[in-house]
């Protein structure tokens, strides 16, 4: 049976060369698969798979209001492979979920699980509640230990705690952290004190 | 480093056996373990954690306004075990993931992904968006595949669809399916038919 | 598809708890499903397999001229179960994979992955090498950390390190301990000292 | 503490891209890692980890004779990472397990787990046994399912049943299967048909 599969990460873990990867496996086999990332996420152009280790590809993009069914995607097709699923919303999860268990095609999809707040995306609380495969890509914090949060930082590289939940950007706004360097962190706001990731 | 775990899976799998056999284990090489479930499940008494093969225990209760924090616990204590861990609010899974972090004892949850709507519950959402490590203790459809989600039954046996999240119950009033049984007994609600559950 | 399991651990993890767990998941869904266990491991008697937590149950017993096949299993069978997996012969393995995936008949085996000199059993490597899932049961030390070895302790209690790969006990003659603990007793051999673990 | 991690896969599974991304996850926060791959595989020249992506890098060799020490690889590293495991002696992974534990050096693996008679390698065996951390990394086979085998091709594109263990080969002569068409291919060897995969 076909399985709606999650692989999640903080920041930088190598998502979207691992989704590449398995494109070229496919492939490779002689079998179709169709790539999609978010049309929000442009820090690559708009519709760019982009890994850090300099490979990129294009993909369709999907916004809030695509709806994933399968006769469009086309005949002979393998898997779906899905980049920054964060964005997904949870009916468009419902959607991926049918396809994978109704229609018998394999969806597998790479995403963020929480915000610079540590709060979740609508995306990954439905996947993460859905999908029959879930695995964890680990990626390590400045301490050495696997980092599962990620922090936000502005201009001057100070830690933000506010703001939208979205904002598109790389290793200048981002970084990951463990959980215990981001509680540390949360503890010692000393005045005037940039803070341990600043 | 000390973690937050969380074994999620659908009904009877056998969570608090589980939980059951990791007290036995700390306690058999002579370490301190602190039990705990939800108030607002008594199917066997307040305060039990029951197994289906029939073993049982007392716990801790804890429900909405329970403040779990380090101190009260006690010293010597080894690791925390927590029963259905999906009645957790989001506020109490971020305090016993501050406590895996900060003070080094490790949090062991097992609990519910999702309900009979396949709606994630609150401490769910929390639990798999903050654990350190997510592991799917499996149970079977009636199909053989495993089985992933929940769904509700009157009390003729026939599947309920709509109603309030919680409805404490057991074999009775839910069974555990796997997503194809799910959605194709969703595709056929045939006139009269009681679907393929009932 | 079916595969073909192997669930694996140190001693005292919980591992013939969790066969009894999934017999029972199984058997509440009106399955039928056939169980296992090694006969030179009689502990609780030939053919019993028997929980720390106090619960056992009769089992088929397996030697290493055993055959394993489909067809004398009768037919209806959900499931076969296998305890004290360790002991499978390499051909009994393949007999067991080749179950799984051309009679599509799943498999599950508990085991233990090294002996007390931390050697592979001869069923543990090829179950490694070809099971379909290979899923790790935790015990812990008494660090605290995760225990994946184990040790055989004398009458005494005091450490042996040398001697038959198999001699049938329990927790007085065997202890699992993690990586750390098992390489510093193995650093201080003081004369007379009964290291760290007797 | 550090462990020993195994990633295990059949072959083209993507191993090589996911141990340079892990290089390149470490280096990007300014920590320090050192990369090994076997001396007997020369297929991208010696002494280069090559992915099927495009990318490659250098690195390290091991041969059967290579002691692994902590004190020779210098100051500040934080990995130690090595493709090809499969090839690693026994007491080579011994001494990379008692570095993870004793000198908190973490040591990622990627290799194989059997070859194409579906035997375990040497230095595979002692991994899956030793592990602190079994992970497999997925492949297909050409029917969509899983492949965790390996079957040998000669130059025509035949499958190949005798011969020694090792032979480095890539697409060329080797093709990752699952177990169901890699047992019906060993059930079905028509006269004068080149089976399956062939």
């Amino acid at each position: 049976m076909s399985k709606l599969f999650f692989r999640y990460a903080a920041m930088n873990a190598g998502k979207s060369t691992a989704l590449l990867q398995v494109a070229h496996n496919y492939e490779e086999r002689g079998m179709k698969v169709a790539l999609y990332t978010a049309a929000l996420d442009d820090r690559s152009g708009p519709g760019i798979v982009a890994s850090r280790l300099g490979l990129s590809r294009r993909a369709f993009t999907f916004g809030t209001d695509t709806v994933f069914r399968r006769a469009p995607l086309g005949p002979g097709l393998a898997c779906l492979l899905i980049d920054e699923a964060q964005f997904l919303t949870p009916e468009q999860v419902r959607q991926l979920h049918r396809m994978a268990h109704l229609e018998r095609l394999p969806v597998m999809c790479w995403g963020l699980r929480s915000d610079f707040r540590g709060e979740p995306f609508p995306g990954s609380v439905a996947l993460l509640t859905l999908a029959d495969d879930l695995e964890e890509m680990k990626t390590i914090c400045g301490c050495g230990r696997k980092a599962t949060m990620n922090i936000r930082l502005d201009g001057s590289g100070r830690r933000v705690r506010e703001g939208a939940q979205v904002e598109i950007g790389g290793n200048e706004r981002y970084r990951s952290v463990c959980p215990a360097c981001l509680y540390r962190d949360d503890a010692e706001p000393a005045a005037g004190s940039p803070g341990l990731f600043s």
